[in-house]
């Protein structure tokens, strides 16, 4: 499985994601679900993946190859609907592709995925590509967007997340997401890619790792744990 | 749909059950979830349904009639292992008599429950019984069993619940687990049904219902929800 969430903000947009794949719970892997593409001048573009790796992996070789090689390609696009669109379209032309055999019948193909970038002359934008290759964008109600094992780490981004939340308190509140989720579920796992994009920046390079040993985020951790154990035990009882 | 948790601790049982039924989000009603079944002397039973309305209230309703009408009933069994099979069974014939007609075509009449209590000679027990009538039993490493929505809830029970947990801890531990999952779930709401049930009381009238304006529940809530972010605000960033 898969846990990864997105916001779009007032200041930019924020990603996490964490890197276990799995096919069934004795195989067990670490892949990466965070990709990047920009050319630092007008297109600056994030891309999470759930779902089959084969299907996932297929989509991002592919959009790379066509920057070089076609026209109309995620660097050409006029807008973040049309990159959304045309990232949609491959999702389906992709699982045609492996779905018109014998062997692939009771397979699951499919995938989601989250989009976020910004295009020069737009705001940046957010959306979450469904399998059927169709998407919908967050807006100011609902700024954050969840693909895979999405509901354990809800309650805290609910609780936190708000349109004008500042990029790097959001970050922490995806991480504690993560760490809820990474508890209570053991196909999601460290370790994790987080990437910060300002608006207007047009650059996807404010990213880094978390693996098991980090410092910061074990910090981050320990603190929320011990916290949550003490605010939980200063609270008083229901009577019964 | 519906969330109910359970726990099997080492001085008795806990139960919190939420009341919210929806059949699509159109159709939204309340409906009892916790069910007590017991003689005051050696048979003391809690039942929690999640699933089908119309299977479970089929089930309590057969269970409670066989009470006076059977000789093999829920109050003459002599083990909480032989109670389980007995609802397991019930279950699949309840299912199998509403199947058989053309209208249930692709309609999930399935339901999961949680079977709690004790009989005199035996320790109290927890059973989480399957929609195909099998069932497992919680252990010393495993206290505490959900059915429903259980995802948003489940990290709170993960960090704070062990086997030695006070009751009262951890019915205070259940409400916040359901706190959490009805903030971030409609289909899951108030008014809950809890119930404490104490080793070797053969008693389950320590319970009662905690509805909307409850002020001990919204104190509760209050208290967590500006402990939560209070907490956050107070943890480090993570560089980036």
């Amino acid at each position: 499985m898969t846990y990864c969430v997105a916001m779009r903000l007032a200041d930019g947009l924020v990603f996490v994601a964490d890197s276990r794949t799995n096919a069934g719970v004795d195989n067990i892997s670490t892949f990466r679900k965070l990709f990047t593409f920009g050319n630092g001048r007008d297109h600056a573009l994030v891309l999470l993946s759930a779902g089959n790796l084969a299907t996932t992996q297929s989509i991002v070789e592919l959009l790379r190859r066509r920057i070089n090689e076609a026209e109309e390609n995620l660097m050409t696009l006029p807008s973040m609907y049309d990159e959304a669109a045309y990232i949609g379209k491959l999702m389906r032309e992709i699982i045609d592709r492996d779905t018109h055999n014998q062997q692939s019948q009771g397979v699951d193909l499919s995938c989601n995925l989250l989009l976020g970038g910004q295009i020069r002359g737009e705001a940046p934008r957010l959306f979450q590509i469904y399998p059927q290759g169709n998407f919908i964008e967050a807006s100011i109600e609902t700024p954050y967007f969840q693909i895979g094992e999405f509901k354990y780490g809800k309650p805290i981004l609910d609780r936190i997340v708000q349109y004008d939340t500042p990029l790097e308190t959001a970050l922490k509140c995806g991480l504690i997401s993560m760490d809820s989720t990474i508890k209570s579920n053991l196909t999601v796992d460290l370790p994790l890619d987080i990437l910060i994009y300002e608006t207007n920046s047009f650059s996807v390079s404010r990213t880094r790792q978390i693996s098991a040993d980090d410092e910061e985020f074990l910090q981050l951790r320990k603190g929320w744990g011990e916290g949550i154990k003490k605010l939980f035990n200063e609270l008083p009882q229901c009577s019964l």
